[in-house]
């Protein structure tokens, strides 16, 4: 098993979980002054921005058991592993050169090396809590603009290789469980004022990709003319109102519609439970219904962070590398229905 | 509770069921001689066959405690459910005047008054035992024969309404359950190789239905020309080849594509266990594959019998009949899941 699988499978401590968040995160996009960006850069370029980014990220005392991960010493499941894990870019993990990864051991901080910036650092949490991510990811900051020159301009404030980040070159995003506003048809109206808002609400995986399981990213889309301050209380206040009326939507499910619910729930219980091959999606569809069913108590409160870890690990790269050979997509799709009936067996029955 | 409802959900004895075999039945066509053909009958000519049949069959000691119901006495539910017991035709069950059922109260002996013919008596098995079906509804015809007069010829035999059915005015046809054939793409098939035969394959509820949970009819399709023996014998012969078939398709399946089989009955059980709302044609569906399970040993044999009860009672005008107010089809769904939900209560977990 080789050290980043290792790192993926290693049991951290058990966060405490909350209905509707699943994760926030914010990301601070950063550049060393008097190097090309990365896509831009020659290689020679690129490993200087690495090693001087390295030295000081590793001197870097808020950064507990930094692991650093050379992109290009991967293997394709590796990558998208981390892509399925959250913790890198699918641009990242695509990177031929120069390009790589530190993972804090709490898996609490990622930074990317040579992205489409220099430095993109991410700090993570289970819950809204931008306050904590901000102090963090300041203190990192400061602590790399101590050792090396920042692309800066008094105008427009940091630099970064895409126009719609330079300002802050800071993002925002909560990841969000919104089936009550998916079953009850409303998330398209909910989507389309939330961007009318500035901010931005996509699929599991950014840009471009599909909400599997009800799972959406709402970021902030601008950070130009904005305060790192202001935009997290604009991006706090749309996802408190978000939770509000997804809240609103379960309520109204579970008053009107409870046997729709009953239903859902318990079908997907079965499913789980039951079936002996399953696709990533499929999976995903019916083990956001349990998260569901948590947050309802129809299932003790438990077992949300279990299910929330079981949704990354039956993604096909994570089924791929907690095996030990290769598998086929059939092979995957089997393995996958095993792991999840195995944990299924420890699951107490629903409870309506 | 109607009179004819709680006939239908009697508890019967517990039938011993095998696997494949649903049920066979014997039915004969015959005409009282002097009448015309129902179809073509008067009310009043109507009227007369029907006394003249209820009084020879209420005398006859074979039929044990029989239950007579005329057809324009009863409501529209009670009517299909009659259809989805498989006691009744379709055709009989939409009769407007003059029509009745006389059923034996285990259930074994039908016989249809003024349906397409005056009489359509008919014996049911749970097994393949055409011997045994055939002394019976013999006894039953030569009781008949000694007070009315049945119309014979000596050169056609029998004389029915449609041509099909002259000469031995006998069908024999057999329910089987055919899961194998249908996964293993089989039964198309096998469905062409019994019609060249001269037999009919058929869904469900007879001609023109479709398949519902694999489960098909088989029959003769003609009877002038042929003895009862040799009908039955050529049937008899068809049924044993099909059965083999399915036999050897379900090994294969078994041997071969064992994750399939576990999947597929994995998947119901699971959804059984837990919906809280089913249509008739996927309780159906699903039910099968329980019988599939019960067949491979995946479930106790002693389930069988109560697993065909159910897909006979997850029907719609059964589930509505079992009801005692009138359901719209979405609180019939609802009434469906629940009923099977209690019956997988009690189910023990498959054991693969």
């Amino acid at each position: 098993m080789s050290e980043l699988c290792q790192f993926l499978f290693e049991e951290g401590k058990k966060s405490t979980s909350m209905p509707v968040v699943i994760s926030s995160r914010i990301r601070l996009a950063r550049n060393l002054m008097g190097y090309r960006f990365p896509r831009h850069a020659t290689h020679m370029e690129l490993s200087r921005v690495a090693e001087a980014c390295k030295s000081t990220l590793l001197n870097c005392e808020l950064l507990s058991e930094p692991k650093i991960f050379a992109i290009d010493g991967l293997g394709a499941t590796e990558r998208c592993a981390l892509v399925e894990a959250h913790l890198c870019s699918i641009e990242l993990s695509k990177s031929e050169f120069g390009a790589s990864l530190l993972v804090t051991n709490d898996k609490s901080t990622a930074i990317m090396l040579n992205e489409e910036d220099h430095l993109r650092m991410q700090v993570f949490r289970q819950d809204l809590e931008f306050k904590s991510m901000w102090f963090a990811i300041s203190e990192i900051d400061d602590h790399i603009s101590r050792s090396v020159k920042i692309a800066y301009d008094d105008n427009y404030g940091f630099l970064t290789s895409c126009p719609t980040n330079v300002g802050t070159g800071m993002r925002g995003s909560v990841m969000l469980h919104l089936p009550g506003l998916v079953i009850t048809g409303q998330i398209n109206a909910v989507i389309g004022a939330v961007q009318k808002l500035g901010f931005v609400a996509r699929g599991l995986f950014g840009e471009g990709t599909s909400a599997s399981g009800c799972i959406f990213q709402i970021s902030n889309q601008y950070t130009l003319g904005l305060s790192e301050i202001d935009i997290m209380a604009r991006l706090n206040q749309v996802i408190v109102s978000v939770i509000a009326n997804e809240n609103l939507a379960r309520k109204w499910l579970l008053k009107n519609r409870s046997l729709l619910v009953y239903d859902n729930v318990g079908r997907s219980f079965g499913l789980l439970s039951g079936s002996y091959t399953m696709e990533s999606e499929e999976a995903i569809r019916h083990l956001s219904n349990m998260r569901l069913a948590v947050d309802y108590g129809f299932l003790p409160q438990a077992w949300r962070p279990d299910i929330d870890s079981l949704i990354v690990n039956v993604q096909p790269s994570h089924v791929q590398l907690a095996s030990n050979k290769q598998l086929s997509t059939e092979e995957r799709d089997i393995e996958r229905a095993e792991m999840i009936r195995k944990f299924f067996e420890k699951m107490p029955s629903l409870k309506f």
